[in-house]
């Protein structure tokens, strides 16, 4: 008996991804370093099915048709490489390796070209959804050797997810661009969790709502523009009730961790020089809540405004301007990753399909929404879309939502409730929209101080101040004129 | 005739670290790779002084007195890896090269290892003040090899700036940890100046104030709590003429760079999970400058609410307002700043000096200020101080701010003017001060869809939600019991 396809890596992820394939007809052979845990698998989950296990690698890839397919959906890292390394071997010219892990993507760009002098074919993929999405459908990102696509592309498209008949898996690009396209979903997630959070905390904080009210809200709210996955979800837990019969998730220690996807996602926004604010914002959100010892003592001693009673006047009013403000964020946050999907193109020299890249996100990962829907037709419909800003679905959106989002983040800020993500992303969209930014000062600064030269204004420009050109100006009329060329201080 | 010193490079920090030493009655060998730049340096600038140059390395290494004191100023980067491989060969152990250009600290970190096993001492300092604190005075923050210290200490303490009598210059610590703290004080430098920026921005384009109007304030301001360098030129620059009368920083494009030392700072903020928000959000905001043409399309299409005349009623309120919004602000980034240095001594095993990195930056450097003496004076008095907050002084000054912190804030979001700085510094606070963050809520997401487990508050633990344990909860009902140990999706 052989298998359609070989999965190593035995944890929840794994196991449901076999479960789904298993279910779309496919046969799938399972290994796991603790043959214990294949042995289980076998015997409980996995039974009746059209799933097979091996004792050993070399067991496991006897039993792989050819070309061989083999995912790992293992830890990433270093158990990335060592499993490369087993397997290799045992493999011929043709053969796929597919990693389905959170792998960074600098190590899925050198993992290509290593297996490419190997003739192996290697994929990174990444796969969002979670235990549930794994087991019915999740969000596949693959990208690497474009050759491998016609052998693994039925299989990947059969387990997907499905968004209006479309799978949620489309080819993504060269190298590691399905690993980075990944990463940005996840940063993106940090993004839309850090805002749901923040409208949580201002109901609760700011206008004393009860977890259950606020799961009502979050309902309302999944009946609209704010349709989601991640809003649903909430909904739920805020409704959630611990045996007490009271709300578990008020029990739960609120220190969040962040050494992961959303952390890169920062990085390589500072590395390309790309604004993404409210990634950022919301993986420092994490680093703060992670503090939390120190939180306690500052609580005791750094006073803030009180919340008076009165400072909700309007309920419902409130909760559309909130959400408003949460939708206008949301916004946002999808313009500055899709910048840095665009920017990352330019530079790493990879040619990604933007509207192919909402429609994976459209369904089956932890960002699945409506939201995404629109995305894709945006994208659809302007192809060499600047930004997302500019498609005249969101422009409109974001001047309808204005209002509410600059009251919302007024309110928080008068009553001491934070709100980093909310409040970033309004300023870069003003920041966005102006067409001078203060940046002049901080040039003339720079060149007062070190010599480090400006430019002028086109429309200023005149005989002593030529356009194009490093300008330096002997500011205090002391010091040297020599401009600061080779060193930056 | 032989040198005290010998300084390569002769850009213009270079130029005038020499011209500062030989003031100070120290004999300078220059050197420069192009020769003519020493012989017109000798012939103008150098002439009549201590100084004496070089035509090639080795007669610039056979002119230096014994332990040989290298400083290269140049070219961060493989220029200065080039240099110490040229350099290397001519020298004798305890010969010590020290760089003082703008180095990444990990590099110097790998020179100090490589130079300790050839004998070599490796000092690698920061130099702080642009072309006028290299002249008359720098702050330098030398840190390595700690054998180096007692040879160079007095030409360093010598050309350094004072502070109340003291050298802005003190032995920071092993390896790379000087260049480590001046990375960390040109992060503060970008934030300082965003901040400068935004309240700029909020006088011209909400408070319709001229470019002379701010220059008052900002005079006004730099004999208060704001008395400090960038205060101060930016008075200067803000009534500073073009030939036709009018302001020139008006006519100066509005775009900044960013490659340097404030992405380092943000990106080691990240790496070490420090909320170091307003850094990152100064360095986000030099990228959002830089789309300039981007800018200019957006600003078209993109609407924000129109600035009434009345906007600002009250203008001298509205001034003091903003004061204490940049000064509130101000603490915050520092605050946030010394939590990184923190976290990079236990991290990297340093042990560094917190009263004397202050001391460092109260003169000499460009963030020089009073401010930095009510600094030095807070970790003086407690060596231990968890948190800059925590010392009377600040959280006095926080307390006192508050009202104007908000209000400005609360004004610049309801008009539409960008505080990328200001809110994340106030979200900051707001949040640094809250004992409960809703990153519960979060971690109830996380255990929702990926099995990541959380953990409960202690004082809510039960039979059912033991303390100090991973706790995974099967919110749907469906799905597995299997906790996602290896896998993060």
């Amino acid at each position: 008996m052989s298998a359609d396809f070989g999965l190593i890596g035995l944890a929840v992820m794994g196991q449901n991804l076999i479960l789904n394939a298993a279910d779309h007809g496919f046969t799938v052979c399972a290994y796991n370093r603790t043959q214990s845990k294949v042995d289980h698998f076998l015997a409980n989950e996995a039974k009746g099915k059209s799933i097979i296990g091996a004792t050993s690698i070399e067991d496991f890839i006897s039993k792989l048709k050819r070309p061989r397919k083999v995912m790992l959906l293992v830890k990433a890292g270093a158990p990335v490489d060592a499993l490369i390394n087993q397997i290799v071997p045992l493999l011929e010219k043709g053969d796929i390796i597919i990693d389905g892990g959170n792998s960074h993507f600098p190590d899925s760009n050198r993992r290509y070209e290593e297996l490419k002098k190997k003739g192996i074919l290697f994929v990174g993929s990444g796969v969002s959804g979670g235990e549930e999405g794994a087991r019915y459908g999740p969000s596949l990102m693959p990208g690497g050797s474009e050759e491998a696509w016609p052998h693994i592309k039925n299989i990947f498209q059969s387990i997907s997810a499905k968004s209006d008949g479309e799978p949620c898996c489309e080819w993504v690009g060269p190298a590691g661009a399905g690993h980075y396209v990944k990463m940005v979903h996840n940063g993106i997630e940090y993004g839309d969790m850090q805002l749901i959070c923040e409208a949580y905390d201002i109901m609760k904080r700011l206008g004393g709502f009860t977890d259950k009210e606020i799961s009502d809200v979050f309902a309302k709210w999944n009946n609209g523009v704010l349709d989601s996955f991640l809003v649903e979800i909430t909904r739920d837990i805020l409704k959630f009730d611990d045996v007490d019969g009271k709300p578990l998730v008020e029990k739960i220690m609120d220190t969040a961790g962040q050494k992961g996807t959303g952390k890169w996602t920062a990085i390589n926004a500072l590395d390309l020089g790309m604004p993404v604010t409210l990634i950022g914002e919301a993986v420092f959100a994490r680093c703060l809540s992670a503090l939390k010892n120190e939180r306690i003592r500052a609580s005791k001693v750094l006073p803030g405004p009180e919340v008076p009673k009165d400072a909700v006047k309007d309920r419902e009013q409130f909760v559309d301007d909130l959400e408003q403000a949460l939708y206008a964020s949301k916004i946002i946050s999808y313009a500055q990753g899709f910048m840095l999907i665009r920017e990352a193109a330019a530079t790493y020299g990879w040619k990604l399909n933007n509207p192919a890249i909402a429609l994976m996100w459209r369904g089956g990962c932890i960002i699945r929404s409506v939201f995404l829907g629109q995305i894709t037709k945006a994208y659809r419909e302007e192809p060499d879309l600047e930004n997302l800003l500019f498609n005249k679905f969101f422009a409109d959106a974001v001047t309808k939502a204005q209002s509410g989002w600059r009251k919302s983040i007024a309110l928080a800020t008068t009553y001491g409730i934070p709100t980093p993500a909310f409040s970033t992303a309004l300023s870069f969209y003003d920041g966005y929209r102006s067409e001078r930014l203060p940046a002049n000062l901080l040039q003339a600064q720079r060149d007062y101080f070190g010599a480090h030269t400006f430019r002028v204004l086109p429309e200023c420009a005149s005989d002593n101040l030529p356009v194009d050109k490093d300008i330096h100006i002997n500011w205090t009329g002391h010091g040297g004129n020599v401009s600061s060329s080779t060193y930056q201080a």
